[in-house]
């Protein structure tokens, strides 16, 4: 029945796996110094905004991915995140997962 | 009664403002090219995730601010963010504020 679309139903293709959007937030751990962050809050405070504090800036990676469920997508993110999108050694890093609509 | 500190309460001195926390997004507009995004999608892929989409990499800013009030707060996000934290033609932003105890 593969390609029927009777009452607007569509079956996806065998190979349709779900999709999932991802949203990673790569920080600095907080025993390392930012001196971006430091930079920046000098920045503001010579602009008048003399009462913000410590600013700690860090990485929001936004992606979609497909896997064949959300466990699967979840560890194939932490091994992402260990090897290239975040340095474990000086950078902690966590993410939101959301189901999208299977195309 | 300033100093006293009967039954555990300590009254903040008159210049305290409340403090808040706050969690700032800086994305690119969707109509600007990435090609961070794009470099770090090819390297994913050549590490052998090839079912990652198109990936966008924004900033991601955490500090705190004392102000009177929570509109006080965002209005002065705002400046901050339209006058450094992002640029305005190529960028987005959003932020989350959250209340913090009064120290």
């Amino acid at each position: 029945m593969r390609g029927t679309n009777y009452c607007g139903f569509s079956p996806p293709p065998e190979s349709a796996l779900p999709h999932y959007s991802a949203r990673i937030y790569v920080t600095l751990r907080p025993s390392v110094l930012d001196p971006a962050g430091t930079a920046v809050q000098s920045g503001l405070a010579h602009m008048g905004y003399d009462n913000v504090g410590p600013i700690r800036i860090g990485k929001y990676i936004e992606l979609t991915l497909d896997a064949e469920n959300e466990a699967a997508a979840s560890q194939q993110l932490d091994r992402m995140c260990d090897q290239l999108l975040a340095n474990p050694v000086i950078e902690n890093y966590r993410f939101e997962l959301q189901t999208l609509a299977t195309a």
